[in-house]
């Protein structure tokens, strides 16, 4: 398992309730990936969303988003934490 | 108070004794603009760093990066999170 930070570029607007039920759709098929979202932050002003999640890889993190409707502009491995 | 990611980019290579002295310096003066660095995050191979922290405003978290010597690329209120 690692830690990705992924991206999503032109949620302008989203709202709060708009990017919960988002992350509840990849949290109802993460498991099917071994994937696990862990905190989900948004911008509605520069339309961007990071997710953090621990995953077996980047593709499986982009399934996930994938196959709920939001498929991330940048996933990037975070080996590092302080 | 507010939520507040930011980025910094061409950290390619960062190791993670770099990250934690980044974040320590930070940390070092953080309480006189009232801002709190919560975790960072480090992608050494596309050189991404990522920061979540508290703080009053965008200017607050850019003035203790500037002041660390590593400012930042972008600063992203966040105030949607799940």
């Amino acid at each position: 398992m690692a830690t990705f930070m992924d991206v999503h570029h032109g949620m302008n607007g989203i709202t709060a309730d708009q990017l919960a039920a988002a992350h509840r759709a990849d949290l109802a098929i993460q498991a099917e990936e071994h994937v696990n979202f862990k905190q989900v932050w948004g911008d509605p002003e520069t339309g961007t969303v990071y997710c953090l999640s621990d995953a077996p890889s980047k593709e499986a993190v982009q399934r996930v988003h994938d196959r709920a409707g939001h498929r991330a502009d940048e996933i990037h491995h975070v080996p590092l934490t302080a």
